[in-house]
């Protein structure tokens, strides 16, 4: 009986200790998996790669800290895009908000389209239809003032599909990819043709970037006094356009050094992605392509589809990423999960 | 005989303490003095108690880290900047390495004056002789091969008064309060009317600061392939001049946070200054007087001499700093050691 019992002990502990093994193996994985929204493939294994060879200290492609830097377009790259970006949205619901400080704006384009809700003449709204627009509605005041315009909009703004507030419609995989990228010592910018002072006040809460690390375009800025204190006021006049080109103009300008990594999805990107592959080492070139029309969207002709104005990913850029080893995630095979609501 | 070794060597075992605890002190006393090389008074002290203030997390002006912002103007307020700026020796410099390319520059101005070596014209030379300057020396090549040359120069190029590198003309008291700011959270940046980019090879050697937290003076840069590989070219035209107003408007640009402290010491660096102050809670304002001509140099109506063109400090500003609460913070009194050279 004695003897009995100590074997079913024994047998009791040893259960016992197997099963703690395997608990402690399963939440092991789940901690050794910093991309866990992602599906094993090219994308995924891209990514891992290009990080352990940059921080393999005995390595030929050891990077130092201060030097990995990484670069992430937003608008179709973190966030959603369409059916029209963000900001975009942001300007329209200001020319109402304002429209009645501006009874000319009923006749005249494009606010007239605008108040009339015409979709189709603001689809067709042409780059200087919304300078114009930016500049009635992002300009003629303070930096502080717009700052808490923009503030309580992205707070309380809804997206018309999802019926979420945008910040909740960030791609859960890019944020695992920057946190895991920050893990192994990166520095993580925004870099974005989008406007600096829109994206600042919630890069740190949404991204956990900084907004001294959020690149953007920008309009003029003047100092002013009002009551004696000095104030920047903001100006109907573009400064400085973070957009092709002016995307490695602008990480050169702000950041001074070369991208390990670059992350973008449309011709915007093209330049950024060019720059930092024309560094030495191992670089890093994603293009996220948008193929999922149930659980987001699909636009462009690597999808079969045509392309977009809102999002342009031609298949000049697809080629010109075939050739040159650049990287393509396909957010419906890559991504596990797209958003973290979805979980 | 036994108790009078016992209380001998209890006697020497506590004369061994005391020693250990008055070195210990000693120690720990150098220790809690980062500012080392400056002398008591009110300058060292508002340093001090500003710091306290923002990092006593009981305290109503408690600072978090991340909005810990300090902001150093270069020339006058780092290095020395007579009897001319720096970048300015490196631009005369520039004209004769290039001057047998250009033949024309023999009989043309501002080249003329600079290539005979005329120093009485070079002193009257206006904003626009400058600029043409920058222009034919600055501009014309690629970003990487403009930070190869900046970097060659500022290795070997010797000051004409000290026989010493630039960077060993760095102004030991302020690389103390750096680190001092650093120790206590505070990201610091170098906010010049100089151009970024030629203070970017050395600031993280010399001052511990990232090239990404240098905001300066840019010129226009253009985006061009060459073999196949994208460059950035240096376009002979200024983009940003970050000096005056342009200091305010540069630090809300490059970091969109406010600074609590800032450093300067010219009539360049006043918006800055006001812009500080502008913000809640504690800001520290300072500005260094240039008034130890055995050691450094002495110059401007608050040193009872005549105002300068390099480094202006006017009776204004320092009527501004008077009233506005602001230090200004004497080479001569307030600096035990001006270069790290004298220790």
């Amino acid at each position: 009986m004695r003897s009995h019992r100590k074997v079913s002990k024994l047998l009791g502990a040893f259960a016992a200790a197997i099963l703690c093994a395997a608990l402690l193996a399963v939440r092991a994985n789940a901690q050794s998996d910093p991309l866990q929204s992602w599906n094993d493939g090219p994308a995924k294994l891209a990514i891992v790669t290009f990080v352990k060879e940059v921080t393999d200290k005995s390595g030929s492609k050891y990077v130092e800290p201060e030097d990995r830097i990484a670069t992430f377009d937003q608008d179709g790259t973190l966030w959603v895009e369409h059916p029209l970006y963000t900001q975009a949205m942001f300007a329209l619901d200001r020319v109402h908000e304002l429209a009645p400080q501006h009874p000319e704006w009923k006749q005249r384009e494009p606010f007239k389209a605008i108040l009339a809700n015409d979709r189709e003449a603001m689809a067709k709204f042409s780059d200087s239809d919304w300078e114009i627009v930016v500049a009635a509605t992002h300009a003629g005041m303070t930096t502080e003032a717009f700052l808490a315009i923009a503030k309580q909009w992205i707070a309380t703004a809804k997206d018309p599909r999802f019926h979420r507030l945008h910040t909740e419609l960030i791609y859960q995989p890019m944020l695992e990819v920057m946190d895991y990228l920050r893990a192994n010592g990166f520095k993580t910018y925004i870099v974005t043709g989008g406007g600096q002072e829109f994206v600042r006040p919630y890069s740190q809460r949404v991204y956990g970037i900084p907004p001294e690390q959020v690149v953007g375009s920008s309009i003029l800025t003047k100092y002013e006094y009002r009551d004696g204190k000095p104030v920047l006021l903001r100006e109907p006049k573009p400064f400085f356009i973070d957009n092709n080109a002016g995307k490695a103009i602008g990480i050169n300008l702000f950041i001074g050094k070369r991208p390990y990594a670059a992350f973008g999805n449309t011709e915007g990107d093209r330049q950024m992605l060019e720059w930092t592959q024309a560094g030495d080492g191992a670089r890093l070139m994603m293009l996220v392509l948008h193929d999922d029309p149930v659980r987001e969207y699909a636009y462009g002709p690597a999808t079969g589809l045509p392309d977009t104005k809102v999002g342009t990913f031609s298949q000049a850029l697809y080629d010109e990423a075939t050739s040159k080893g650049w990287n393509v995630i396909s957010m419906k095979k890559d991504w596990k999960h797209i958003f973290a609501f979805e979980k």
